[in-house]
């Protein structure tokens, strides 16, 4: 749509002449990106650069002159150039003087610089009012007018009408401010886009580390083993097999470490009586990723779906179970039915079914789309109510899965339990906690620590 | 990102001196909360409270002070107490007069009190600007930051401009103001955290009657019925094969009742010849709660996925085959390859996958971030054009798959039909309505019904 | 929830004195829709009308006179009249000077008129401020509440007050207003609702084309091919066999054809050695639908997954699997294990696992509210680093499946090689394009030119 308008701007002069004039120093891409979008919005636009030529790449219906004329032409300049070079301004501090400057600016690393580049700013133009904003959208997304990524623009400053013109700006061009309050916010929004999922790493360097250790362990009963004692070649497992056997226990590991940080926060509370005193740092920075690894734990459990469903499409199984069938038929016996056999594989695969969907239902309700439309009451029973019938479900599933091995000598190859096994560990002792204090001798005490009650209030801070 | 800004706040002093100063009543959970994050905001606080002792809990910047002295600072006043206590303030009413009192309480129950908590205290104090808002915000999600659940906060209040100066405050916090009106809506407003998915209400009641109803009509035929006549124990067709044969039962159900509404619609359109006369008030709820019917029978139809993807992993499904197979390879005789049933099997599976697939897409359009970007006429088309096209094929999947067994006595256990055969009764009722109104000879006065003809113009109300 | 304030707002008459009144042209279904939703909202409504008497459809505390009498008791008229009757307000046009007139006009067609309807408004009535704004918003949707479809309401003109004016009735209503500038825009506004997916048609175009050509080739080498010259029946065939031939076929090119552009426009400035020259128009406008190709992409892939789950449960599959076994026993010999097919058989599926899940991450993130939620560097790492992941492996998959079929001269039936490797070429060409890409020769002065360094700089037009 914009294209369209961006072409008949042109011969539109008179509607411009309503918005205030507004000054660009720097003519980069981004400079020129912004100054072009905004004077489809309507905004006249004064360029200040060194050389005053006029570039076929400026946009046409801008001025481009020196920066001290520029700067006197507008009360709002848009600084589009790099840190090392805002220098230059110190001479111009006469003429910027209560002007608002607007820093765009971004760095290439995090925390690159002692102070943020918008604070180095205010420090060398002390006069003028500087504004953070725009550093979060890209001088391509502004001219082919695709904003796939971020329409919001952080905007912090000092001055607070100065930031409401500037957002009144960002406004005008279709995007979405978001004031992140005083000039002290600006090296955390400079830092916002050089982060690359901050709250994924601690998840996925968990899963990695775990995916390493059971490859391992899974290769050496399910490759090693057999190759050394039955000189049998089970090298294929790699691909789908062990695979298929990590995901559902990464899933399960992961799911029950979203509803750990909860029930140590129980235990915390109910010993210390209050709940006045803040959690150890770990476990506030475990409960505020608890999305995502409840989310890392959906890819998983999504993977070993995808592997169990492709299982009679393989030519091993075929192969196997053909064989199976051929032998039988040669030695002339038929298996009989067993019940209790279709009981116990029908149960697991519904359990696995239902812990699934629910797990699904989980995933879409954290879409932040569907989660804003939500009340309170409505996302805690979901979270809570369904994710830990969920974690119920895929636990038991396991359990069911596992049937009669637990006893069995035979899975315990090289005295190793199998895999599933170590599972269990944490969502089993998770589920006991769980289920201890729903207890009313429990319960009781928790509820009214939560609704401010304190065993000993002097032990408050 | 609010972690960091916290911490550095507190050494800005000069940054707060911008914004008017607000008063809190009230040192409980929520005031602390609330304060705590209006001060990162850059609001200078002042807390009302019976005790002025300054607590460890109360942010540090704030001053507390007695009601009456904090009162008189501020022209706006959080009243972060509950309801019970309000009359305290009636012997503050002379200083209260002509300051803005918001209401951020809530109830324990749906409709608990005959007036809203906000009506209540503009009855005690009757010279206050009384506004409702924030009582959609928790405590946690205030001090966490993570306001994973909604950021919407619903305003209302008799005086503009004190609305307008809350939003504003709604605003700088973060959050997205709504303005739902007068005081009147206050009732709402404080009934809406309460409320636990009260659209998917009807869809999930009727979804468990039905699937109540379907499952004992499939136990009778798949269990009971070969436990008494052939004493064979098919129990374990509770975990899977039951529950795969209620799933399409029911999504198949349920979509057709997210058309039904509309066809009847038409019907007494055509028969009444006016469209401004109003549907009965069961169709007007039908109509509206048509999105969550249709996501419940997408629920279903994905189990009816998952389920039947898992059929060839069975045991039951394995044995059935591998004796199957022994015992044609040991009577030597090959069962010939039959085209018919080819087709069959095939096209009802390719007509189930396809319609699947549209089902996803629907579902996918009505996520609210996607349908937001869409125009009315694609909204319409995907709904309404492809909505049908799913029925269809869904319904043409049923109808296949029982091939011939309609016709065949075999299939009427103790008289009782397959469970497939009633749940087509609603689709095909849906589809033969559906065709016959894209006739002319009632497609053409429905059209000008619905842009506003009138057979009798006499009859409208 | 609106449902409940529009029964008590009727109560409560004094809360509306503080809004303006506003007048609305026309008694037609929006006209009462807007002004019910205004009324709701707390504004006084005065309906001019060419017939005074007031109807029951009009909402009860609207008053209904003259159009002049109506012009005069406010500054915001609202013509909710069709473009051809326009013409009525020529004589009004001394009334309405200085007004606010707000034109909500649809037209049926796609660019009906040479000029928009709110510019030949604005022609008409010289004097008057005309605003283009509500034609996204149907008179079904005021009524009912049920906003499903897009909140937003776009907004255009000249006067810059009188757009702030409007905008702020959007926001009153609970809407979404969004500037689009001045008046020039208002043909694009109006052309808006009536677009069906105008991104989507040339992705589904080319899908139809690809798929027509997939499937007579196919079906010539599947089914008329055995049945000319082994007189066999696979006429079936056409239901799964073939659709799950040419869905993945056409997920992989389309997926390819989403990075073609990417690698064409870096061999363009390659070449030209800047920048800074306008790629041609066809490359502008696929790079502007390569989501929409990557979505379709997705469609096919998950249509693909499906027909290959569900592969196991055919009757096709069955029988032969079937028979295969029992003249195996028969003949009293079993086919021995090949660890090679358990590699390659392996590999295969587990390629394409890994490839639709990456897929799957990448439509998820491509959601507007999962997007809006990503900072630029991650959008472009997800979009670019895991897209490319995901074309390698799904052609790796393709080609792992082919194994060495492409060798084998039996695949080459009537000269006509297996569709599956004419979907590889694309894929292909991008990859090994992009491989070169990586070296340093090449990937350095790219990297320098997409920094604003051009070879020839006298070049730039």
């Amino acid at each position: 749509m914009n294209k369209n308008s961006s072409n008949i701007m042109a011969l539109a002069p008179n509607t411009f002449n309503k918005k205030e004039t507004v000054c660009l120093f720097g003519t980069g891409d981004f400079g020129r990106a912004l100054g072009q979008k905004m004077i489809q919005s309507g905004y006249p636009i004064v360029y200040g650069s060194r050389s005053t030529q006029t570039s076929s790449l400026i946009p046409k219906d801008a001025q481009v002159m020196s920066h001290a004329e520029a700067a006197q032409k507008a009360s709002i300049i848009i600084i589009a150039i790099q840190r090392q070079h805002y220098n230059f301004l110190t001479p111009l501090a006469e003429i910027l003087h209560g002007k608002i400057l607007v820093d765009v600016s971004n760095n290439l690393k995090i925390n690159q610089y002692p102070e943020s580049n918008a604070e180095y700013l205010a420090q060398l133009v002390p006069g003028a009012k500087v504004v953070k904003a725009f550093n979060t959208v890209s001088a391509w997304a502004l001219q082919s007018g695709t904003l796939d990524a971020s329409r919001q623009v952080f905007v912090c400053g000092d001055d607070m009408e100065a930031k409401q013109r500037v957002m009144d700006i960002v406004r005008a061009l279709g995007l979405t401010p978001l004031d992140k309050g005083s000039l002290l916010a600006a090296q955390e929004i400079e830092n916002y886009p050089l982060q690359l999922f901050p709250m994924w790493k601690f998840p996925i360097l968990l899963s990695l580390g775990l995916i390493t250790f059971f490859f391992f362990y899974c290769l050496t009963r399910r490759v090693i083993y057999p190759y050394v004692y039955e000189n049998q070649d089970f090298s294929f497992s790699i691909a789908i097999s062990i695979p298929n056997q990590i995901c559902p226990i990464l899933a399960l590991i992961l799911l029950s470490l979203v509803y750990l940080p909860g029930v140590l926060a129980a235990i915390i509370q109910l010993y210390r009586g209050t709940k006045y005193r803040r959690f150890p740092d770990w476990l506030d920075k475990w409960m505020l990723c608890r999305k995502q690894l409840g989310l890392v734990a959906l890819a998983f459990a999504s993977l070993h779906v995808l592997y169990t469903l492709i299982i009679p499409i393989r030519y091993f199984v075929r192969w196997k179970i053909s064989s199976r069938i051929i032998s039988q038929a040669l030695s002339n016996k038929t298996e009989p039915f067993s019940n209790t056999n279709a009981w116990i594989s029908d149960s697991y695969v519904a359990l696995g079914i239902l812990g699934f969907f629910l797990f699904i239902l989980l995933g879409i309700t954290s879409l932040p789309s569907v989660s804003n439309n939500v009340n309170w009451r409505e996302f805690r029973f979901v979270q809570s109510k369904l994710g830990y019938l969920t974690l119920i479900l895929c636990t038991a599933h396991t359990l069911v899965y596992g049937g009669k091995q637990f006893l069995s000598p035979s899975s315990y190859i090289w005295y190793l339990p199998s895999a599933y096994m170590l599972s269990l560990i944490i969502p089993c002792i998770v589920l006991v906690i769980k289920f201890l204090l729903v207890f009313p001798c429990l319960d009781k005490p928790l509820t009214q620590i939560r609704q401010g009650w304190e065993r000993n209030p002097e032990y408050s801070e």
